[in-house]
């Protein structure tokens, strides 16, 4: 038996967020992983799959090759080996380098096997007892796959394994075209893959503003094989599955699911905790401070919550448990400003507050409106897709949140959510430089768009307002 | 003879923006321009430039190709006189977008005659008189050629008549590695035009960082063939100029000058206004009103000043001159926080204030750095070049200034010009979202080498600190 200040269950990006924060006051620590090691994001998350998408849109935009004088782009081929193989390289470096970090600690802090829970302050490790005065759940999260469908599940792939295919068959369905089903499926289809994605309602990315979200499906679907009409697997057919979706058959060969992530926390023995569990068997708890409702020491952080499985979203949960199970008063911390990104092409964004929670909280707002379809520099980029929405206070002139679909969206987020979590009006925004031609131009005729329609007056101004 | 409130000499972008200042007062208004007609910025600045830079940037992207499983990048080639057609396509369609927006009010407010100052209130337009009781100078600037090569001009190309051009010789000179210089310099020499750069110092794109300004003339040396050593011309030479620079004589076709641009204010008459002038000829104005001194009513506004030619600063200036110009009291407004952007690949940009200007003021600062080798994004984007300097006050952690030489840099610096604009300290700024993976997170961790240096201590936090 060992006694430890704090137990860490997972060496991924939150579990490592907290030991960084826990390591600062304590050397009396263990972090308990049964491997593999190297973060969902670094392994089969965030960093392979834009190595894939990179790929894909260098090898798409030879569409746009003849317009600008460039020759040979329609014998422009694509050897798929080669593209997994540099993938599966890229991703070993990112893996390489969290290795890396662990590195200094793992002899002395790491224990690779797996942990259940005895009590609030012990834990059965292999044959060991280790008993912590803290304990930090950070298990992640793994692929969502229904139990229904065990009998085909040899022609199913998900993104634990995706990243494994050596190449890729003719012909896929993707389920589901949240992040993971869009990003994976476009870059898969732009590869060449005849791809079908399948879900329930014609909304992608997470998108709730419906102008904004119809405007994204049709285009995607001018791109795209996209139906709404669900699925239903028929059975098995010579080189794969068939499948119906509305009126329509298919043959794929394999199916790609792309519904999400799900927390991975059972087996971990958390019924021997005397806490209660929502809906999806998920520990309740505070959202500030992670600490799990009826223990004094158990936190619940990163993918392994539920919520909102982003890696800066998991670091910052990681480090605020870790950073709390070695105090004695708990910080209740907010989250930052929300942000989620979607590295489809263009890119889904939404930024501060959605406009289903805009709706849904009742508040008086007022939107501006940027087709880059016409947009300056989306003309010059040969780029002219894109719809954003920007919402701002009715009565202030608040920026309040944004959606979009738009080139090099992730970048006008960044913008837009560091200025919301600025507390920051259009007029304000509006005397920062926008430099000539970008597409944060397009940006700047939204925030017009809300100047216009707001009840506070343009206060005096120290710039001419754009 | 015909009496009016305002006359704008000048139908560019800085006089177009004071006429609809204007407009918004009095009908009572004329714009003077001899043409062409469309703006600088449309016609032969940034438009066309960024047209001919997307194209020779997709084509670079070839290079690339064969790591990510693409076949056949090197069997592209480049049809120059298609991508000029294109580019010359694409800025008659921003053209006709100026000239869509002139429509409404020229018949009645346009006059396309050469303007001359018989005095402070008073223009000879032609045969005609027109007595002003304001005058806006916005007659924008035009490329520098020095005088001392007359007998050379036939092989000199300036940006003027650059986007004219049915192809490009097989090796040119560029002289100088400013904005102009450099943007056509790298674009023409990624479309295969064997270019030698010419200047005297080892500095690009205005960089003033030393360390920031010998990374960049390192990194376009491996690409590029730069000289710092000046240019000495022998003679003409078969088809085209011999030119020395240092010990190497050289033969080129032709040479383009990107020496940077000058404010066109002569044979305007401004010698009739008994007012003073710098010296470089150009009237002494206040720089938050645009008015110009000694006068009553006279303004000066846009590139026509000479000072820092981009477009979002001569909207501005027009703007300001403009507003001022149709009111009893002058408001003086400020500039935006700095902003600069040259579209080379990588972007070089500056922010805020500059490092110099940082020494030069004796303000005590911190610099925090990152390098986009071996950044995350960077590595996923196969953009693995780049070196960005932030400054932020030693005192406070206030962000100050950057410098920065990074793949997608244009849009990081607009983050750092809102940041810098909204007042706000890196504490402050590492509470914002990052996403992940970013090129943005690197810009984190140059947040973070000053968050360390800086003698403030960190303030209680509402979200857990990047």
């Amino acid at each position: 038996m060992r006694n430890v200040d704090v137990a860490i269950i997972g060496a991924g990006s939150a579990g490592l967020s907290a030991r960084s924060e826990v390591a600062k006051i304590t050397e009396n620590y263990l972090v308990i992983d049964d491997g593999p090691l190297g973060t969902t994001c670094a392994r089969v998350g965030c960093m392979p799959s834009k190595v894939l998408i990179q790929a894909a849109n260098d090898f798409h935009r030879r569409h746009k090759f003849s317009a600008m004088g460039i020759n040979g782009g329609s014998d422009l081929s694509i050897d798929l080996k080669t593209t997994m193989e540099h993938v599966r390289s890229l991703r070993d470096r990112f893996v390489r380098g969290v290795l890396g970090g662990i590195s200094s600690w793992q002899d002395t802090h790491l224990i690779q096997k797996r942990a259940t829970f005895i009590d609030q302050n012990s834990l059965k490790v292999g044959d060991e007892i280790i008993k912590a005065k803290k304990i930090i759940i950070a298990t992640g999260s793994k692929p969502i796959l229904p139990d229904a469908w065990n009998e085909y599940k040899d022609y199913f792939v998900d993104s634990d394994f995706f990243f494994e295919l050596e190449n890729f068959p003719k012909k896929m369905a993707v389920l589901g075209y949240g992040v993971i089903g869009l990003e994976l499926g476009q870059a898969i289809h732009r590869l060449g893959v005849e791809v079908t994605f399948i879900g329930r309602r014609p909304v992608v990315g997470g998108l709730t503003d419906p102008e904004i979200a119809s405007y994204t499906w049709k285009k995607l679907s001018e791109e795209m094989d996209l139906s709404s009409d669900g699925i239903e697997i028929l059975g098995k057919s010579k080189n794969g599955l068939r499948i119906k979706t509305g009126e329509r058959e298919i043959e794929v060969e394999k199916v790609l699911f792309g519904l999400g992530r799900q927390p991975m926390v059972k087996g971990l023995g958390l019924e021997n905790l005397g806490i209660e569990f929502n809906s999806k068997d998920v520990p309740l708890y505070d959202p500030e401070t992670y600490l799990v409702k009826g223990t004094e020491g158990v936190y619940l952080t990163g993918d392994a919550t539920g919520i909102f499985p982003v890696l800066h979203e998991a670091s910052d949960e990681g480090k605020t448990a870790g950073f709390n199970a070695v105090r004695e008063n708990r910080t209740p911390f907010k989250k930052r400003t929300r942000l989620s990104v979607t590295f489809s092409d263009p890119n889904i964004c939404l930024v501060g507050k959605s406009y289903k929670e805009l709706k849904d909280e009742g508040i008086d707002f007022v939107t501006g409106e940027v087709s880059f379809e016409g947009q300056g520099r989306s003309i010059v980029m040969l780029k002219e897709c894109g719809l954003m929405h920007v919402y701002g206070c009715k009565k202030s002139g608040l920026l309040l949140g944004a959606e979009l679909f738009a080139p090099s969206g992730e970048h006008m987020a960044h913008l837009l959510a560091w200025a919301i979590a600025s507390k920051k009006t259009v007029f304000e925004i509006l005397s920062f430089p926008f430099y000539h031609p970008v597409l944060e131009e397009g940006l700047r005729a939204a925030l017009r768009g809300i100047k216009y329609n707001v009840d506070a007056k343009e206060p005096p101004l120290e710039v001419p307002l754009a």
